[in-house]
């Protein structure tokens, strides 16, 4: 059994814990959005890499999500004392993370070497490929202007009125090494309940990753990321109006239409489930709202079990006792 | 009344202080050994001018001298559980100045251009001037081969035993900008109580400086960092030892010899004194170990008055009525 999700930040990390826990570390490959991934201090950040890398690790923030569990802010504060107000916090500990990455990718590791020695270091045995080695960079077109993602997102709380994206840089880089092939050897892929625009949009952008999602054997499944017409975390619900597209999961379930196979639609949503089955794909209704660990489990496991209904001979693959 | 100031790490931070406490911030200038510096997860760290830097802000750790008071390791206990064991410990308040400073340099900023920004910041109004903003790094030749600086003593915390020392890239580095200049006007010049070998040669090294030295009309006073036959801190008596050179104030003497005009003999040394009056120079016989704030404010006004006696005609200079 080879599970293949794609994430973004927190939501896509909830959902990429709960199929690690449904199925098992090893038998879960998570390809991990790095448009958002930016330098600070001469550092690459990669937010999204890092939130699933804490997340599977077990050291997640559990109140943000995002950064350590216990982290503490010296750092930080040193640097406002140096008179600099940093938008971005980056605590004590997650620094680490930081600085051991320059110091492989300036040592000529690619991204993905870097995030394959960080995650096994903390434990993680999941595989954690970032989307690219290459750099990609969400530019939000904004009535502000153009800015950088984690300057709309983070400094700017995603508040500017959203007229566009773009992916800079996407047309030339390369999907991570393996990518492609992972997308066609999968036995299930998951499109986790991450921002379709700003975390899942960039991996599909990617020279090669439609056609082969378009052509994968495997069914493919997407969790919705909104529920009862707004986003669990962050801007996707707003974006989407923004975009003049309705903040529904039916939107979600359309911009994925072309190549999955199943939708998991909140229970608070069950009345969509015939516009979606319309579309000529499975459709599961449950709770996809991850409040504890074994939300994500339980989830992991209906999306596992839901991907299996969906092909022609059964693989089983859920090895919880509870589904 | 301008003094300038030549040093290295704790000792010579701390007499910086007392000079500092003596004539006023405006009227020092400190010249910082760079011969230490080294990258560390890409970042220049520059251990001397941050323990100036540090010391002069008033928040250097008043216990080690070096770092800065208050500090914590968070960081550094995020990066053993990344399985990495850093012989090289910095605080998470202390990562904030390498953190602006490879922001800084990265941009293009020469290290004297960042330390001037970053110490201004910290509200330091004494011009602290890393030695060269050109790469020089001292390698200490020893029983267990060549090794880098801060592997010699930091890592091995200087028991090899040295051979030699090579300050590598002192022949190919400019001194940094106004420093010729400054040592030339200059009314007093100050060597601190640092390390002849580690911490002052490779200013001294750095082209046109011994020259200039050699004909500057400033009183040009040593501060003696051997008390005793030991060094207050740090390798300096060891290292004497192991280079073939008695470990006493007069051999620190008669390093300077031939460029300084007066001497300060610690008053438990007060017996070299003959020694090194015939040497041709002036000594004070004085109190030289910097225990408290107090202590480096006197030492410093007494250097000031000392350096005022070695000249024709007199400048007065130190600000504190105790003396």
């Amino acid at each position: 059994m080879n599970i293949l999700a794609f994430a973004g930040g927190v939501g896509g990390a909830k959902l990429a814990d709960g199929l690690m826990r449904a199925v098992g570390a090893e038998q879960l490959a998570v390809i991990v959005n790095t448009a958002d991934d930016f330098h600070l201090y001469g550092l690459h950040i990669s937010p999204d890499v890092d939130t699933v890398m804490y997340t599977l690790a077990g050291i997640a923030n559990p109140e943000s999500g995002w950064g350590i569990d216990g982290d503490t802010w010296q750092n930080f504060d040193m640097l406002v004392r140096y008179g600099v107000e940093p938008w971005f916090h980056v605590g004590d500990r997650d620094l680490a993370t930081h600085l051991l990455r320059a110091q492989m990718l300036n040592g000529g590791a690619t991204l993905s070497e870097a995030t394959r020695k960080l995650s096994r270091r903390l434990g993680v045995d999941a595989f954690i490929l970032p989307m690219s080695d290459d750099p990609v960079a969400t530019l939000v077109d904004t009535d502000q202007g153009p800015l950088p993602f984690q300057e709309y997102f983070v400094k700017h709380r995603w508040q500017p009125v959203v007229r566009g994206l773009i992916y800079e840089g996407v047309g030339e880089a390369e999907p991570a090494p393996s990518m492609l092939r992972r997308i066609e050897t999968a036995d299930t892929i998951v499109i986790c309940p991450s921002n379709p625009y700003l975390s899942i949009d960039p991996i599909l952008a990617l020279r090669g990753v439609h056609d082969v999602l378009l052509n994968a054997t495997a069914p493919i499944i997407a969790v919705t990321p909104i529920v009862g017409g707004e986003a669990l975390k962050g801007p996707a619900a707003k974006l989407m109006k923004e975009l003049g597209v309705e903040p529904s999961a039916v939107e979600v379930a359309r911009h994925y239409a072309d190549f999955i196979n199943g939708f998991v639609l909140d229970q608070r949503d069950a009345e969509l489930r015939p516009q979606i089955e319309a579309m000529g794909m499975g459709v599961l209704v449950t709770d996809t709202v991850m409040r504890t660990a074994d939300d994500r489990a339980r989830l992991g496991c209906e999306v596992v079990t839901f991907a299996d209904q969906l092909r022609p001979e059964k693989l089983g693959g859920c090895l919880l006792s509870s589904e």
